[in-house]
């Protein structure tokens, strides 16, 4: 049978975690290697109703994007976030392990994901490699033709699920050139705009970012961190699938489909 | 006649440069200390827009809540922000000021402010002092008596005019005591937490903050960084003419009131 | 009943968490406050021995001198120190709590403990603070009268239970006043000498800090890390049972007297 | 017609900004990079007397250098140094940009230039890279025969139209290999010794550096910071027409001939 | 004849100091490179009565494992350590050199001399650079048959000519792979026991490396810094004398074969 | 008789030790603290001249002002400073001690003595304190009336006994508010400026910090850091008898009055 530490290995292949950022934690959360897993359960966050439903739908292993150990813990407190989840987990004898910016920048990951949901061709990286903050590492490349930014404001609200988008740039603008970031993106503004893109999708943009793109002349679409995220996860799911199906390896892998963004809006 | 080194003295007395963060740059952005002054005009962000509106208007003195220099600058680029500001400011004789976090912290400043808007009670400082990153010195205070969050929803975005808002929570919790941070308060989920807020309204939030006041039972509104602070600016500007009748200081005081956020939402 | 909280509150009490260093990690390792408890289990370290011993003997609460997490954890691996005790004292409903530099400072903690075992008179503190390394805080103090260094040397063993001690100093050299660190001192020789210490009896004693004694002329006893601490474990359990006592707290207290140190003399 | 931007393109050639110091701000100090320019005005220091001097003699550019922003700036004030030399640059439409560090490194560039005028041969770099300090990079080589010290020194003072240096070092010495480092060089004392220099000529030589070279046996000739550069701006307005002949750029090179050190001697 | 700087070359040959920890200082101590050397007198510590013990032997210098400069000194006082040792050996004529870390690490060197005491077979490096903590650079290797770890406890006490060791482990457990650190080596507990060691002989070791070693299945054996080291320096005083005769230098060497610990056991 | 602990703890009363910089390190160089002393010997530097002429004066103490170990020691090698003067005085018996930046700012000390020999009135110190870099502390005070700068000028020279000093400002502005910073105090311009100086009087002026002077209108005398320093061992060598008379110390002091800057002007 499969163990998690053949699972972390299929993982470490496809997201290695030297491509991680310095202040991440990908991988093992909590578990022992030597554990048999038949189902895995991937989900956004690592939440209380996260680790529920892979109770509930009888999976050994939770991955979630969002690492539940990002901070190193000195104290686990079963009142308090993440020690409510790290009991629970432990009691339920479920893994949780997690692929984060390392899966951000793996080919076939997150960026990846976005990028071939928005039909961009000739795709490359936004950046090499960022060292300082939480940023997510995007990519870049072409719309098979120009769009108005109006146009393609709507077909974004489609395909991402997302109910709701800033938008900064005028409506008439016609774009192609394209750059993705996954998460919170809105510190790549500068990159983007040197890159020579027309529009940067995102999530999370703060308003000095904002600003910035407007005196770069760069078009921004704030489509949400979750909903930039969220709909790269059944990509990479069959991802996974294609490497285990490749190894022999007889795992189930299941999204969490319902899984919602913590925020409405109103 | 009034000169500049009058006006920042004033401005000083209100929201002393001593306040604000470390990492802030309050104060004087560029000018000449003698200049005379009779109109300043008022606006959120040192853009061009704002700037040309200031000539139009026929002010010597722009004054912002952002800061024109945040970062200290190597190279002035006419042709890029903020060098382009800088060079059609020194070109049309105009003055640039900001008081910022300085503000934000100051009695009578954004924070209180939004306080007041809302109508809140018993009002006392978020925290006493914040060190190391970039956020306001929030308020916290009790609503006369509870009300819906579905309510409470509709009533800010009436009070902050904004067109869409981001909440967390269910709608119908009753509320009563609310904590608020004008400009991007999502790093103040825990201290709003801990001092009993069952809100907190303010801007920014990003996706991780969210998770961190779902898991310790905070509701939360984004308003935006924009318009929580915008709507303060009109009682700022009434605190600045009572100081310079007090003063007798010939001084007229005007706000961009058509000032419109960078992003909007579809 | 009395709630995992409550002993906590106690605990604090005692040996203020103020008072550790700040590289120390003392209070709440794993576990939940409103917890009750009836019965806590004292050893020396937080080994799965350790924890076993508790359950056997149907305590709540392990509370252990050297913290179970020093320094904070990434990844919970249940197949290594200390994933492995984390483990099995949640599936064994067991808090893992600890006292460790604050109870060495700490007024009736280790290091008053030693002093009174050796019977030393007129005790003072060793240092004020320490800042920078691990070591514990000393007291330093007076013989009633001189003794033989090799007198002193056997009624040491004889107090501390420990089969053999390493000594420097000149046997027949008569020995009044006498520094004592429990744990790893030996960085307290300058201290030491400089205080007026003829001898200073502490663990974990290395090469070049007896190379430093023996060119300031203090005699020197390393009577091991695990016997030093050790030793004081009883009257600190007194002095806990003490305070329930006098707060009306109905739990019980038992010392692990069975530990073993690590390693022995061969 | 040729821009700015063609302008600091050759500069780039010249002395690549690559090759500045950490702390050093070489390149576009103020000014727009579409600006045309017909002529550039080189002088040592960017002070007003060299910016008006510019005006006066209708180049559109001043180049320096010393760079006019070595500090990052947080308040451009008009009535405070570099405030002044700003506004009126903006005023005046006059650009000003700088080639420092890079320039002292540079091939043909001020330390090159030394060596040249010194009649050097079979000239090396002094170091290969200084990482922490202001020092500039020297050059070392050999004067085709040994020349006594006192005739080296009357020799030196005609080359540079320094009214007095000052000297350390047997005046009967018989020197032939030589050190030079422009502007301030007293730091290279021990690298100038331990690469066989007999003397090394520098300038802002400060007390316990000369201590450092009389102790290792060095010549020690301070002929000031800005006779050291400034005798090495003609040569290099030289390699600057060159640059513009060779890629048919029609800019006319003027250098400030009669710029003035601040200090005299009396 | 040989000169000082003559010997520190080749001991630059035995164990470059290239090689050395960042915190250490090897090489010249005290005395000057152009003194005559006909005998060099070896010991583990700079003490006094090494010194004098070298002067009594008449030997022009005194090398040392351990440093007489660890800490680079601001004030020379006669009356306190090094100040004693330094001021004596200027007035005796006595250079002073070390190899420490340098020499752990070297081929030949401390640990390789453990390791062939030992008789180890298939002889690696521990690890192939330690930066940031003061650890000697170990070997591991395998004993020609596996041995019970009572009889390799005696065994390694008359090879060392330790009175008293400190073991950890099973009596019966049998050992074949083996990892040797001469002087303070329980911080490579866990490269070690990741390198497949099932024991680790060493000194100093501190109580948690006791205890990590425990959780981690290593036996240990604490044969003490002093005697792990100690006995390592006659085959380098060999290896010394092959390098002499090697260079036709005719420098007799000698080692202070009666040295003591400064702490015995009782 | 007097011990050099004795002459030491008078010099502590004078200077204070804790009022040196951070980077300083005044007092005991190298030496032993029950020496007999019956003679001292003062110079500015520790070189070997001052030293043999304390041999030849007898002197049992060479008193600098600079102080010969102001870098810590990882190796003393007698044939390169410091090591030289280490080595003479060990073999000579003289011990060597220091007060430097704690000299300059004691009440009495360097500057005060400047300011008295200056004839400044209402004499008040530059600055409380300064952290970061190497400055000595000085005073600022009034002239009796103003003075022409040419005037000035030539005093100076004649008080300090300076060949040739350096000058900016016009040569007949009028002087009266004076600052003075004996050794190195170019950093000291915008201070100066700050405080209403009309003229900074101090030594090793750097180019950067004379065009710094220029721009901010303040006049500027670089009289050399050995003159301004050296002109002051006089009267702190009064100030030192006086106190060895008042504590019935039988103690002479004597200044090398023979002493010469390492350059010369040519």
């Amino acid at each position: 049978m499969t163990t998690l530490k053949a699972v972390l290995d299929v993982l470490e292949r496809i997201a290695p975690s030297s491509a991680a950022e310095d202040w991440d934690n990908p991988g093992l959360q909590i578990g022992h290697l030597s554990q048999e897993v038949g189902k895995i359960f991937i989900s956004l966050d690592p939440t209380l109703e996260s680790l529920r439903k892979a109770v509930k739908r009888k999976a050994q292993v939770l991955l979630t994007h969002h690492p539940l150990i990002l901070t190193p813990i000195s104290s686990l407190n079963r009142e308090r976030y993440p020690g409510d989840v790290i009991f629970e987990a432990i009691e339920r004898g479920v893994s949780v392990i997690a692929a984060h910016t390392n899966l951000d920048a793996a080919r076939g990951g997150i960026n990846d994901g976005l990028a071939e949901l928005f039909g961009l061709q000739e795709v490359g990286e936004l950046e090499e490699r960022s060292d300082s903050e939480e940023r997510s590492l995007g990519r870049i490349g072409q719309l098979p033709k120009p769009v108005r930014l109006s146009e393609l404001t709507e077909r974004i609200k489609g395909i991402l699920g997302a109910e709701r988008i800033r938008v900064l740039g005028r409506k008439d603008r016609r774009i192609q050139r394209v750059a993705v970031v996954g998460g919170a993106g809105g510190g790549m503004v500068a990159l983007a705009s040197k890159k020579g893109a027309q529009l940067l999708v995102t999530g999370d943009v703060r308003h000095h970012e904002a600003l910035e793109a407007k005196t770069s002349g760069l078009a921004l679409i704030d489509a949400g961190h979750f909903h930039t995220e969220k709909s790269a996860l059944k990509p990479f799911a069959n991802h996974l699938r294609n490497h285990f199906a490749e190894h022999h390896m007889d795992v189930i892998v299941e999204v969490y489909e319902t899984e919602k963004s913590p925020m409405r809006y109103e």
